[in-house]
């Protein structure tokens, strides 16, 4: 037996409407790919799970899927980043909903078992929050999947392990692969709103200050850009020597951190490891220092041993935790270390989800489609469907690609 | 007979007081100012009405001129930016303050009444807001004024006006004119504070899109330089030629803003002009089309042609209006046309205002010591105190100028 | 009785014929006021002495003189610059030349009195050649003088010092303080120019390095702009801390030239001081440092005490000395420290001088035309005729700069 | 019998061991790798057949392994890029040399066939020019070789049909994949030395001109970064939609090839395949478009249609040919469409060649090396050598990379 939705409170809908209707004016991708792919009557009937930070791109996502016919059951990945307006909205619009604002431990997971307790064909997950359970607590309703989307890097390690001990018994797309997903969202999206997130929150200048970025993968290169697109000097640290040099092409600084911690104003991590910084750093740091996480998880700071180091700990404003040092320093935390751009503001750019969630319909609806089948485990979501992204939005701005002549193409060929 | 303070709700003062401790802790120019010149002895005693945006920054220059044994009065220079949690501070810490947020048009007017009876020996005044009240409705109180500083273009053009008319009978130092001030505070800090306000406000993304840039001046010059640095593709629109062709130079695209208000994704207002954005600008726009103001007045958009052209105004987010015309298009405007930074975000960065305000308590100290005597009317903040407020900010960051040898300053007069 | 042409190699014309359409076919401002201006008679019969750098931009400007009726006689500013083969071109499209490629003093010398015994009735002048030597050593001639225009900064300051002792019975038109040119030539067209020289001669690679700048003027914002955008990391050195400031805003480093010797890897200056580089800088540089001028006079290293300190000094390539110092440094300075762009290149871009060179034009046609009478001394060029080349320059770029609305004109005066 | 060294003019030595000697100063890497790896003797008595752009930077190359006990015999791999006086220079320093500049056709060909008749051991190649003619004509010598590299994917996609025609008994290690070569020879190379080479022949200024670029990929990206660091407005073109989104979300416009011409003012082709700018393209464009190519052949526009097209074909300036067209419009070509940067300038900047150098000197001393035995047929270079070159670079910038610790190495285990 079902419950219907658990929300917090129904009558915040019309902010939530608010939101999702600005994410629907942004999304022409989703848009597109609703009236054309979603069309078709794959889903309908189909019940999907939906485990996401739960917010208005997010819920537009869900809305659509249900409009195109999906029985759609949402839940919160994360406990901070579920709004309570944006669920009311999404009830109203006939989606079912389990999640609530900063629930307890308990309700959090109360919240996923009752989305899989729905007996979902397809799954679209966030750091496999959907699948691991369901492999864990709920075998009997496994065989039942057809599939599933998989959004984050760590999903995918995740899911791997899984495969690898033979406990993975329907496909799962990993979406991160996409071109149309980490050249975008990873590196411009996460980039751009961590930027904007670190102003809004500090109301400090970024112009002519030193910003330390703790490596050059696509998060940390997008923090790099935005962050030298305001006047800062950036300086960047990392362990692979061809992109400490790639870093010093671009006209960064390039050092050690131990260095770097001494004459940093702002440190930014997105490296996906741990203790990124820590004793050794926050020691050497000058007074004033700024640290903001734009990494997945929020164990890129040692915070205990900040915590251990400072002779007090306060709020010294919204989002921002001072911590003074025996020696007078004060080091300010940004969003406890958690994710900068959605724990201290609204996530990624709208443009930017409508590339990443326009991957996850396509990828669902392909599951979906009954002319498909697939091998269990994991697998790139197809090459063709990556472009189609890509090809839509081009469309959406008036855009026409280059298109190579029959000479051209035999050209090419002829090496091959 | 002096009236205590008037605010809103003195339980506030917690949240004040941290806003006043970040402003303190960022702003070194004024901790030094405080330490040597202010300390000097000749506020002592001295009573100063102060006018300005009511929050954390301004916050601490009254109480930095309090500390100077000056008896300071405060009251808002906009009914809207006042903030009650700063208030309720700045009187713990010894400031009269008479403001509240968004106060009735009689209280506005009421508040700045009290500040002028408390018999001001120096003005800090916004929008000649204080002069031009002394003038009209307190004439006796006229002859105690020592003079004032005066912080922006409009404020100095009426006090150019009070003075032709013969009414100015102090002497006002401008301080728009520094270099300090204009090059810095309305080319980097508005620039810098609008496009973060845009960006927080929209959660849209910047990169790739056309920015439409009404005028080239110091304020269209920083909002230029800023969007293009988040990867915009700007577009200028400016009368002088001479000004289109730097801007061309740049790399900007120059066009007329008939051409511009067809292609464009956001419009940006700096011209200090009225009506920039009209009817003919409105009718020709996208779907979507942002407008925000970075101008002083919010006349720069004409919202009662857009109204009127309009078939339905809502809220689309909060701080933003959503127009819809005949053929559906739906036109954004943030902050109902009001100076976005300040209207819809924290205002300028707070480095900068340390600059701002540096030239303000050097200009306040200058008018009060008693070695100088000045002529009534308005005159230029000495260069030698734009100058020292430089010297002072690079010898905080540890910068030394470069220093010209004896033969150098010799062949440099040899030619004058 | 004037003598003929003097040339090197009037063989070599067909180069020079090339280079000079070339030049013109990327002159349309020019190209522009010789159909409308010029074309009006003004010039009939007027002769005019011309000195400048004598290349094919300056030869075009001659030969649109000539054909709008001038008698023109062209003699080069400076020893190397002039192009034998632009010169046998211009003798054969009727323009009379004096000059040749590295002259003797005497014949340097003698050229310019040549020039001046035509009995010019108007001067194109460059450095006050021409009008220092008329006032010397052609008094009689000095009053069938209408008037000259002055390009350089230098020249003008020679010409204030003349009209002081009362020796300046003409006008001059000074085109420096002419907004299209400083913000243009001085700025644009001397960092773009002279960044392509230094990476053509030295064959290496900007990307990363360090560029020690010295000065913030028109000039070094021009040489910081460009070396940025190839990705180099900028160090400004400036003795004024407002400029400093600006400096930093921008994101480049700032400090004082002892330090940033010891990090430099590459020093340009641009300062119109002398020694701006000098035995106290050289003995910190790293081994390998490039130093390159782009200010006027070869006088801003101290080369005096570089060889003095060197153990060798030779050609490292064309173009580049290089200096081993005791310690076993190499210092490689380019082009003797001579103007980098011209010394050691084609100077400046043909759309730039296009601009310089109209604003020349225009002020020739203004002193020309009977309409004016002029004050002796030297006077700005009309601001009308700055704004019109730019308006021109739009014209030809099929671009209309913004105009204002009746109400807009209004509510400007309003203030005034 | 092998002959001795055929050069144009041993007199010219002089000028070539400067230019050799500077390109020496600047390649800390390749100095490292002969003082260390190359010094330990696998070279000795090996003999290395060398063929490539026959300059000072490849000079230097076969100078260290000629130190290194090597006998080098060197070609030219282009008739146009072997420059007399560097041949010269490297004979005077014991390096065999066939080669002159602007051979006839046979003595190219016999050049490569008399290094051949050298019977190396080892093949340094270019183009698979070696690898090709010793298959097709001395099968006798091919088992002598041990192994090659080859430094473009032009050679490596010849060498894979020859390995799959059977025909290639040999290792050959691909130069280009690693990303040592392609992310710094192809991008900042290519880009930087290619938009000097375009300001420095044409004396044309760059700032808000409109760029377009043909492609997207590594080459492309540096042509587009470092134009628009010139301030250019660039456009790109690309059959790849992903690619084409990435340029749009860069802030270049993007739009399809026949749009762009209309409103090009420079066209820049870095793609790879064969007429990329044609007929349609040619006709559309404005008066006084340039054209330049940046990719390894010369028929990335179809200069035959060109030609048929004009009714005048002249040389406009020095590597300029001017097409005229019945319209009247003039259509400039740098270098008759060769590439750009080393057909009309002094090829990759120095630092950036010293990078490929290094790959393929580890290369060669890892074939030589006893140590290793290999399959024959085309294989990467290991990754280790890649990130050695890449270590060495930073070790002589005295950068440290970050470096793991044992609990984040931990940490990244345990997902794998």
């Amino acid at each position: 037996m079902i419950k219907d939705s658990i929300i917090k409170d129904p009558s915040l809908a019309d902010e939530g409407h608010k939101k999702i209707d600005w994410a629907a004016q942004h999304s022409p991708v989703l848009n597109d790919i609703a009236r054309k792919q979603l069309a078709d009557g794959s889903l309908k009937g189909r019940k999907v799970a939906v485990t996401v930070h739960l917010e208005a791109k997010t819920a537009y996502l869900a809305v659509l899927l249900h409009e195109a016919g999906a029985e759609v059951t949402v839940t919160g990945s994360n406990p901070l980043s579920t709004q309570d307006a944006v669920c009311a909205a999404l009830v109203e619009r006939g989606v079912r909903v389990f999640a609530t604002h900063d629930p307890s431990e308990e309700d959090f997971e109360r919240y996923i078992h009752l989305a899989l307790e729905t007996e979902p064909d397809l799954l679209l997950d966030d750091g496999a929050e959907l699948a691991a359970r369901l492999v864990e607590s709920h075998p009997d309703l496994m065989e039942k999947v057809e599939g599933a989307t998989e959004t984050t890097t760590t999903g995918i390690l995740k899911l791997r392990a899984m495969s690898e001990e033979g406990v993975l018994p329907f496909p799962v797309l990993g979406i991160n692969e996409a071109r149309m997903k980490h050249l975008f969202d990873n590196r411009y999206g996460t980039g751009h709103s961590s930027i904007v997130s670190l102003l809004a929150n500090t109301n400090l200048f970024l112009s002519g200050k030193r910003v330390v970025i703790m490596g050059f993968g696509w998060v940390s290169r997008g923090l790099a850009k935005y962050a030298a697109g305001f006047g800062a000097r950036v300086i960047v640290c990392e362990p692979d020597p061809v992109k400490l040099l790639e870093a010093h092409s671009e006209g960064y600084e390039v050092m050690n951190s131990l260095e770097a911690a001494e004459v940093g104003d702002f440190f930014l991590t997105g490296t996906g490891n741990l203790k990124v910084l820590r004793r050794e750093h926050f020691e050497r740091m000058k007074d004033g220092a700024v640290l903001a996480n734009a990494g997945h998880y929020d164990h890129e700071f040692d915070l205990a041993a900040l915590r251990e180091m400072s002779v007090t700990e306060r709020e010294a404003r919204r989002n921002i935790t001072e911590y003074e040092l025996p020696n007078g320093n004060r080091i300010h935390v940004i969003a406890r270390g958690r994710l900068l751009n959605s724990g201290a503001g609204d996530g990624h750019p709208v443009e930017i989800m409508d590339l990443t969630f326009a991957l996850h319909a396509l990828g669902i609806h392909h599951l979906a489609s009954s002319a498909h089948s697939f091998e269990p485990g994991i697998q790139a979501l197809p090459e063709e469907l990556d472009r189609e992204v890509a090809r839509i939005k081009l469309r959406t701005m008036g855009v026409r690609p280059e298109e190579l002549t029959e000479e051209q193409i035999r050209y090419q060929k002829s090496w091959r």
